[in-house]
């Protein structure tokens, strides 16, 4: 096992690697914007390192900065957390090019399914359902008419340089083509640097439904079950839920084996995420694989009792796989309410500032991963996520109720600072998701005013919380 | 269901109560007493009474102030938590009396069951193996002196009026015997105003294994597993885990089926521990058996997944009991350190005052119940627990060194202020600890300086923490 690894990042997914790091007796690096110097992460990391200025490509993003971090403290390996550089293939190269071990799937997985046009056409190829799309990305408004006309309304819109439901933009009518196909391109060049986009059929109503995956080099992966991902504002996940309600167990464990086939056509490694749409009928169609931890990772953390950040260390210090299919064996159901510094009065908009008073809730089968503390002061330059609350239930309805009870206990309060705690409380309380029969349009629907409908990114701000 | 429950406790349990009848949709009444008006507890019920002053015996010990506070809010049953009246017979009659459901066993049961003694005698007509011992009070020196020569030495005295370790005192030769005999006599005056003591054989070393059960009125019963609870200082509990380590499958089912069939003879109903020690060839006695919610409770929920203050809830409400023995599967290892404000260098001896800093671990597979919060005043009035902290993983060596992690984070600063996380730190890093070969004598051994010796209790203050 590694005995010093850099995490990558900040926030809650930095604290999250440092505690399964230590757990395992491996020291750990923390590297820090100056924004970041009084950092939950920079407090609980053995040693960190101030590698930039706030602004994230002078520091989080800054390959550069991190591996010479990494060489000053003698680090083995990256953690690259979740967002920056978490699937940047070029990154995963240059630690490879540095004898650091990037912790994640080989740099060629990385960039193929990175690539979330070519990474259907794979994925069509290893056999699995995709929408009916474009498969290519299109070059001009001439070829994205062509497609939407072969398609069909509704279609949505996506940057093929990434995922994680940013930039994309749904397309109603012939009419509104134009004017969304400028912003995506501009979304798509704002954000990954990279204007190509593909047209798909747009599936509404829709369950987002996602399977977490564990594999070696050696040839073995699991599955470790099902997450529904629907609840979303502006294809944004607030509330995830394990495993997906309402659907046969027929039709997860299809889902649950696509996603293997397709991980085990691109010789994927580590901890992955394979995404699908199913619609009404439960037909599903993949729509994208994330090489990395997922936000929502806990949910299945408390089903299964695995640690995937564990797992995710076992593997890339070349351990082979531990947890058999066998063994797997799920507990309940678990669901997360992430806990934005925004208000969702002022269109989600996000706060920033200090936080007086900073009390999660905690008790019985209740888990908060969060970089709050009282007195933290929540810096303008990052995503909006402080906290994610998790709870476990052996039935739906008690997970619900848990939350419900825990997300009333959260106390935060600064000047200033909102979060969305009432929002996600309205959603709990909703019959449609108390019944579990909801779809990606239940935010839509709670909002009503249209601030959860799909928008233009602020270009370079960060702001997309990732997925 | 209840639509109101008052709870008659404060500190950790409190909250804990809350935590599971908002879960529940029952409302809340705490009582406390002026040194709690701004607790925790009151801070989270719906509502809240002040009850008296500090002084136990005037606020949580207070009958009649406790039931005027039921009538005046219009609770329909008490929840005692653990301590303070939760094993008071007359109280559970009072309730009844005022048509309060006490939230716990019939009153007469709680009557045999607390008077040690009696419990003993009507354990082994049970069937159950008891210690070699006087079975009887003894009246006066000459009696103690006759039942020790008899049982052979060591021995231990104990009060017949309560458990929970209080009182206790080991007398390892003839001469220790007078000294010791008064000392237990006053302590039992002093504490449970009632000095009956009895005579048992010391067994040492032992293994303190409890077995976790739930009965309704109808007549079924389930167990939950079992719990080690050895590492004590003092016949104080400081670490538990679950399951019991290093005992064959064939003890613990064998202790399991024991303590069911001890609840079934008394006609039990609600949740309750049946408590053994085991000797080194795996023979075991019963000790005694708690009638209430435990403050080791959370170890046998992670396993478990069964919340049993919501059990406790339904059954107090008469329905019947909900999970069959079939249902209940253990998964993993869990382990709970008490979290004391006691400063282990001056003889454990307990502190209090303002915590300006408050910070409890968190994170996967950690449980942290507490009453504490940054800014909280410590009262010197009551017990020293200051917060629980529980871990799971789905092997023992994990689960140790993640609560060493928790630990390790837990920051907790304030004048005066010392807790015990210190020397938790020092009992997981023991040998025989990581081995889970260790007995009720490994805090003596870890302390070296007579500290974790039996002493008298210091009388009326309220100074022990509950088991």
């Amino acid at each position: 096992m590694f005995e010093k690894v850099l995490i990558a990042n900040r926030g809650e997914i930095a604290v999250r690697v440092i505690r399964a790091c230590r757990e395992l007796g491996i020291r750990t690096v923390a590297v820090h914007s100056t924004a970041d110097d009084d950092s939950a992460a920079v407090r609980l990391a053995d040693e960190a390192v101030r590698i930039g200025p706030p602004a994230s490509r002078l520091s989080y993003l800054n390959a550069a900065a991190i591996v010479e971090a990494a060489r000053q403290t003698g680090a083995e390996a990256v953690h690259p957390g979740y967002g920056f550089l978490a699937e940047d293939a070029d990154f995963a190269e240059i630690c490879a090019d540095n004898d650091l071990v990037f912790i994640g799937p080989d740099p060629e997985v990385v960039r193929a399914l990175g690539d979330k046009s070519r990474a259907l056409a794979l994925m069509r190829a290893a056999g699995l359902p995709v929408p009916p799309g474009s498969a290519e990305t299109v070059a001009g408004l001439g070829q994205a008419r062509a497609a939407a006309d072969e398609i069909g309304y509704p279609v949505i819109l996506k940057c093929a340089a990434g995922g994680g439901g940013r930039g994309m933009a749904v397309v109603g009518a012939p009419a509104e083509l134009a004017g969304a196909y400028a912003r995506t391109r501009a979304a798509a060049q704002a954000v990954f640097g990279d204007d190509r986009i593909y047209v798909e059929r747009y599936l509404d109503p829709a369950r987002h439904v996602e399977v977490q995956l564990l594999a070696d080099g050696y040839g073995a992966a699991v599955h470790l079950g099902t997450r529904d991902c629907s609840v979303q504002r502006r294809h944004q996940k607030l509330v995830e839920e394990g495993p997906a309600p309402a659907l046969s167990a027929g039709t997860l464990a299809a889902i649950a084996d696509a996603a293997l086939r397709g991980a085990r056509a691109v010789g994927y490694t580590g901890a992955g995420t394979f995404e699908f749409l199913v619609d009404e009928a439960e037909r599903f169609h993949f729509i994208e694989a994330n090489c990395r931890i997922q936000v929502e990772h806990p949910v299945t953390e408390l089903i299964t009792g695995v640690d995937i950040v564990h797992e995710q260390l076992h593997l890339a210090a070349g351990v082979p796989l531990r947890p058999r299919q066998q063994d797997v064996l799920p507990r309940g159901v678990a669901i997360e309410c992430r806990v934005n510094a925004e208000d969702p009065d002022r269109g989600f908009l996000p706060t920033a500032g200090r936080l007086d008073v900073f009390a999660p809730p905690a008790g019985p089968f209740t888990r908060v991963d969060t970089h709050g503390f009282a007195g933290y002061v929540i810096p303008p330059y990052y995503d909006s996520l402080l906290a994610k609350v998790v709870t476990w239930a052996p039935e739906r309805e008690l997970a619900i109720d848990r939350m419900d009870r825990a997300l009333h206990e959260f106390a935060v309060a600064g000047p200033g600072v909102r979060t969305t705690i009432p929002f996600l409380r309205r959603i709990l309380d909703d019959a449609a998701f108390r019944k579990g029969r909801y779809s990606t349009g239940l935010v839509d629907r709670l909002t009503g005013d249209g601030s959860a409908a799909p928008a233009e990114p602020a270009a370079g701000t960060g702001a997309y919380p990732p997925s």
